[in-house]
């Protein structure tokens, strides 16, 4: 059984606290929160503490908090020899530098408050200083049953940039959508079938092969007249993905 | 049973003969195509020809082709006083004023070559001149069990264009992820849990809701080494999607 604790209150750290707490080969032995108040959700799940000094000996420390956060952190706290990670998708190992054992253990995923995550589908992104330490990660993620990958700082910068496009400009665009479908009157469900069928296909034969429409057949006159149709606020952000596509495919930008 | 012709042999064409011929309270009575070959796959299902002269009396006839190609269509052919719709989504019902009885059947989805796709999940934007046809257009939509909306040539232009933004530009920007996944020497798949639950989410709390990142926070400091990482040709789109988000929360542009 593999002890750990946990700095932070926010989204990763409710779900990461709940699945540990939920797994028979882990134990969560603390949490660490500005306030009680922020602590109140963790409370039924382990015991909590408001001070820093007062973190015990644990097998690994989980620091879930924001990346401005992470840069201050190490210099208010003494971890001894306590294997600490931090889970930033942009902010590198180094930053615990000062620290005996340290890594990254980085959910690839998007959490919300309320909305439960299997923990099962969560991808961790694993680094460690030390081999032996990566394998206290791995064994982490298996007792969580989720998959990993073992990723370098800068690998994981790079893939932090693909998840904001993947998640944060997907669902952008898909906003976008929303307005134009409500501007038509029709409600934004019936755009659903659509988009659970791009989503399955962009997996099942990649994006490059899905790709469909006026940019993909390099048909100028179809988007000229999409353009034209589309409120003032809205053309350039059309034009820049119309002519990513256009690019992708070799074919004359706008 | 209603009796059905279809004129075409894309996939709009492909997918709708096989969800007719299955259907026990619709019957496919011939479909046209150009040529022979074009034909091939359609000869299992029902009789087929290569002359449009031929087209004899049907309860309802699809005309699935191009947009372009549905401009002449109407010179080409006389249907009499057989019910004509078209399938597209950005093309006028009155394309088909010519005709006696005229309307649209536009299916709300993404066809591919060799996927199957649940007809039950294309949600049916119908539109009629006459007030009875449109009933006879519900009708084969429930023979089909699909959803089907009422829909008319205004409001389907810019569902037409708001479906653009839900499958072309979401897959764009899943390329976009992709690539530069990849560059980071991780495989695609590695994002798919974190887009399967972007697409749960908006569909689910809405796309205002579920939207988060810098943009999102308006934390133009992560917003700026974003766009610094970014490869020179990358960056016009990070920043026209960002400014998107940052307008629809009232943000400062980039």
């Amino acid at each position: 059984v593999i002890h750990i604790s946990i700095i932070g209150t926010g989204n990763v750290a409710t779900h990461l606290a709940q699945a540990i707490a939920q797994s028979p080969l882990l134990r969560l032995d603390c949490v660490y929160g500005r306030s009680e108040e922020k602590l109140e959700p963790f409370k039924e799940l382990t015991s909590t503490i408001t001070s820093l000094n007062k973190i015990q000996n644990t097998g690994l420390l989980i620091v879930a908090i924001t990346d401005d956060e992470l840069k201050t952190m190490p210099d208010k706290i003494a971890v001894g020899d306590i294997l600490t990670v931090h889970t930033s998708g942009s902010v590198s190992m180094r930053v615990f530098e000062k620290f005996e054992r340290y890594g990254v253990f980085y959910p690839l995923q998007t959490f919300t408050a309320g909305r439960k995550i299997d923990v099962k589908k969560i991808p961790f992104c694993l680094e460690a200083k030390n081999k032996k330490d990566l394998e206290i990660l791995k064994t982490v993620t298996q007792a969580l049953g989720a998959n990993h990958f073992v990723v370098n700082s800068e690998q994981r910068a790079k893939l932090h940039l693909a998840a904001v496009y993947a998640n944060n400009f997907v669902n952008g665009i898909l906003a976008e959508a929303k307005t134009l479908c409500e501007a038509s009157g029709l409600p934004f469900k019936i755009l659903r079938p659509l988009v659970e069928e791009t989503f399955e296909k962009v997996f099942k034969i990649g994006p490059e092969n899905a790709q469909t429409g006026p940019a993909r057949r390099g048909d100028h006159e179809t988007i000229k007249k999409q353009v034209a149709a589309l409120p003032m606020d809205q053309k350039k952000l059309y034009i820049e993905i119309t002519n990513s596509i256009l690019r992708r495919y070799e074919r004359k930008e706008l």
